[in-house]
């Protein structure tokens, strides 16, 4: 019986997957076509019904928060889970911020005449239908939202079953407040069953979805990418690397490393490992080492480091490849350059990497050499975010290569057609 | 026993895949940084060596031709295959070509300076590995890694077993040629067992494979977007349209469709279905219905269409989704623009499309409303390739949003990577 129930459950949410996705496909027709007006006039009126309706979404956020403590998770879960007032002032505030921006859509990308005289012009277009499978964080719910609009896309919206009742409650008031605004009905689709099921169906939907995003740890991640046939864009894990070079100025390179690990640790832009030439390997982290372990970092170190530290954990290989998001950091002493550049594109994630020197050909080298979505000279790591970059509010910051690499705005998620203008032309 | 063989050719397999994946990652990072006039240098060497050693590959295809025609395999399928000196040629002659198109590597796609000066460049890079699983047409051995090569990447080609005698021959041609010249050896890596595990494994190198290109028939990449875990990018399935609207100038419209249909019917750009504006259906079909048919066109109409043209057939549902790559065309009478752009939306594959008419409106409407890689305005869909839109050689022709759409030329196998510069900047 049982089994039986399940079954029936699993239909069901493969069923409201596939509807809901339809829906999406539809509405993303029209979204193409919304002038840029209508998408800030929405994205202002939703920010408002978040501020004016919060009280709704707090309701709904207690149960989601209380059930979650029943359940015995973590505080640290708990608190991504919870909401107040001052995190729904702020998800109203980056949709305000997103009217700011500029629409990608109808950008001209270039535009050319062939010799018989036909027009070729590559215009930026939506995507179409973009699937955002998340964890807990309910702001994702909102600021997703937001840029997909801007950029003349539909969503579909999967979050973490913790969540199901703050996203059921935020989407209902975004939602609302955007169709009253003129975004056609059916652009913002959240999937509202626990069943895993549903996001298996997401995955699969390649008629109806252009494209999944998925946002959480490496877990999601690679489940997202083992299970999708729908095109994905990776996001997020980041080993990130700094290697001071032989020739870095300390200060500067103390700064950057502290910063880099310290200023916020949990981010995927955060320094995991840290390079030092042997050279100044006892002088720096010599000066270094002291500063770390005051700020409340652990080091783990190679048996180099513990010679120089004593106070470091020895390192094991596990450590190299760890992404840690909290005050750890490996250390590794490194013969020269070419054996930092071979521990990056062995343990690196592609993400950021930073050197800091002070010569002009080992900085060249780096950047030639390192295969990253962003590579620094001597500047921190954690200004790979879509807000420090200049663009704008990120929905990621993607790790692979196809389509989009680094911190992705509203750009990113846009394509192009080719829109040919002729007068009769066929082909000889 | 046999299990046991066969389970011990497999693992033989993968471990194939894993070592030419590794090898080729490894010679991708010295690609990256490989002068274009290293490049170009080899591509004029791979085509001399073609044409000296030419003897040797026509030797291998012959191998290849004879176990074809005795396996049964159709005459079409041995035409794909076969090989001559007039093909080598065209090989050939397509690698210089490929010399005489712009390196998009170390382009600087854009740049700026941040308040806290900062300086961004987005710079072009290649994509790393490229892997090409295709069929039977062996000049995409040579092609494929020509384009590779120009745009600083490594490949990986799986091409179809029916033609591995001649793939061998040819990539241990043009490999030797490529690394005499400079190319690092490792970067033209070329699948040799015929296991299907091999192509199941290089699906799931996601560590060492950064992008698949599938090319050949709709098995071939469903097959591929099915089970790979690597990025990819879906390739050439076209169920392309020609709409015929009330105000299309009759001489215009009956060039094009005939372009479309009959100027090569067997390539994915090629008209499959005609539809026409119910006000000009009479007048027009009875002009091009006959030109059609004279040049061997079978019609499969709507009931409709086949009152005016009693000799088409009957068209069933499967026909508006079919991608004949022959003789034959679906025809269907439409009420209005409306129900033109809901078919091609149901039916359509998202290659070309095209419109023939007078009016303004409607062919802005045409091309706001159709979604996919090309919109045609009074021209034919045969133009959807690089050369006919001048961006040289093209790789394949992407199908999907991400990434790349259309024709796919060399800037079409690289990504960027964000080159940060500072002076010591650490974040707030």
């Amino acid at each position: 019986m049982s089994d039986k129930r399940d079954a029936m459950a699993t239909t069901d949410a493969r069923q409201e997957v596939v509807e809901k996705a339809q829906a999406a496909q539809a509405a993303a027709r029209e979204m193409a076509a919304l002038p840029t007006s209508a998408k800030d006039r929405a994205l202002m009126e939703m920010a408002q019904a978040l501020i004016e309706r919060q009280h709704f979404v707090l309701e709904a956020n207690s149960a989601d928060v209380r059930a979650a403590r029943d359940a015995g998770l973590s505080e640290a879960l708990i608190d991504r889970l919870l909401l107040s007032e001052q995190r729904i002032a702020g998800m109203a505030s980056s949709l305000r911020e997103v009217t700011g921006l500029p629409d990608p859509v109808g950008e001209v990308i270039a535009g050319w005449r062939r010799p018989n005289g036909l027009q070729i012009d590559k215009v930026r277009v939506p995507l179409g239908v973009v699937g955002m499978i998340y964890e807990s964080r309910p702001n994702v719910t909102v600021d997703a939202t937001g840029l997909c609009i801007k950029s003349g896309n539909a969503v579909i919206l999967r979050g973490g079953s913790e969540a199901l009742r703050s996203n059921i409650a935020l989407v209902r008031v975004i939602a609302d407040a955007a169709y009253s605004a003129g975004v056609p009905e059916g652009a913002i689709q959240l999937i509202e069953t626990a069943d895993r099921a549903a996001a298996q169906q997401l995955m699969r939907m390649n008629r109806y979805v252009d494209v999944l995003i998925p946002r959480g740890g490496e877990g999601l991640i690679r489940a997202v990418v083992e299970n999708a046939t729908v095109p994905v864009i990776e996001t997020g894990v980041g080993n990130c690397h700094v290697y001071v070079d032989e020739t870095a100025p300390y200060d500067m390179a103390e700064e950057i490393v502290i910063n880099a690990k310290c200023q916020r640790p949990g981010v995927c832009n955060a320094c995991e490992t840290l390079l030092v030439h042997q050279a100044i390997a006892s002088d720096f982290l010599g000066l270094v080492g002291p500063r770390l372990i005051a700020r409340g970092v652990e080091i783990r170190g190679c048996p180099r480091t513990r010679e120089i530290l004593p106070q470091a954990k020895e390192a094991t290989e596990d450590d190299w490849g760890a992404e840690y998001l909290d005050l750890i950091l490996a250390v590794r002493v490194v013969d020269d350059l070419e054996q930092a550049l071979a521990h990056i594109a062995r343990y690196g994630t592609r993400h950021s990497e930073a050197i800091v020197t002070r010569e002009y050909e080992c900085a060249q080298t780096f950047i030639e050499r390192v295969d990253a979505a962003a590579v620094y000279v001597n500047a921190s790591t954690r200004f790979t975010d879509g807000g420090e970059f200049g663009l704008g509010a990120e929905i990621g910051i993607s790790t692979q290569k196809l389509h989009a690499r680094g911190p992705m705005g509203l750009r990113e998620l846009t394509t192009y057609k080719y829109v040919i203008r002729g007068a009769g032309q066929v082909r000889q």
